[in-house]
């Protein structure tokens, strides 16, 4: 993507899922300066529901994934990179299916988020997945997860208890119980 | 941070917000890749309460803010990065002073969150601020914005909207809402 703000860009790292570039800006006020910034194809992530979700206490699927920046274990809602060309909802389907071997019935755009706009243009699309149908995992070779269904109810607990610690996660099922009570 | 799975660090790139390694690493199955990892002081964020929390519809402050990674404007709370051996805490008060100009009476911690562990270790701390008394702004050079109070329920709609597209804002506002619920 070409920026009105750019006035010259230089690319000092590509990388297997990142590129990092550093680029002369002109700021909205008619000066100028430098950015570093991370290129980022965007994503997808699915909060996928087990049961119906308009029902009482619908449970979810969440993932317990290794990450190595965490030095740790998280749990997380599936979630992937968009391959070149690849849709928002095709990515939600592929992921859903790659991580929990599960085609959904119904896929629901809930929403778009930048996830850090202060050094990469990474943005994030928050789908609804239910009426899921059980089928095979497909997983990259250096993704350890396990998948474990929880409670919507007890996923936010885990929330405000900071047993869920990554952001696209606390976010999608906050969202979701907001979308689904029709806020 | 050293890392228990990590074999061998290079830094590729040293910038002014952020830093790139690439790391070699031993994954949970003993196997063995190579990762691109930013590394990030990490931030805080704080949702600013006009008017009392409790009360039936309270007012926060947001932050129209340029971003050039989204070549445009988002509206934000208030956050910014730690500084060198920095609390979290003394970091939330120091940023909502020079965004808004406000300090605040009360500080709540919330909960951290990393913004996205796939390829950075940035966390986020999110603090809930309160009794807020407004003094003078001082914002670093590159930073244009204008403040901007809207009532609770509004900016909750406007995450709805699509209106509210930076993840830590529609976080901090979600959680806090559900924060003062009490849930």
């Amino acid at each position: 993507m070409t920026h009105r703000a750019q006035l010259s860009s230089r690319r000092v790292f590509s990388g297997r899922v990142i590129n990092l570039d550093v680029d002369r800006v002109r700021y909205p006020d008619g000066s100028e300066g430098e950015l570093d910034i991370i290129r980022h194809p965007g994503a997808s992530a699915i909060v996928p529901f087990l049961s119906d979700p308009a029902a009482e206490n619908p449970q979810v699927l969440l993932i317990k994934q290794y990450r190595y920046a965490t030095d740790g274990y998280l749990l997380e809602i599936p979630a992937g990179r968009l391959e070149p060309g690849e849709k928002p909802g095709d990515c939600a389907r592929r992921e859903l299916r790659e991580e929990t071997g599960c085609e959904a019935g119904s896929m629901r755009f809930m929403t778009s988020m930048w996830t850090t706009p202060g050094f990469t243009d990474e943005r994030i699309h928050l789908f609804l997945a239910s009426d899921l149908t059980q089928g095979e995992t497909r997983r990259e070779a250096d993704e350890f997860m396990t998948v474990q269904p929880v409670f919507l109810t007890e996923a936010l607990k885990m929330i405000e208890r900071g047993d869920i610690q990554d952001a696209k996660t606390a976010l999608g099922l906050l969202y979701a119980a907001g979308f689904l009570a029709g806020r």
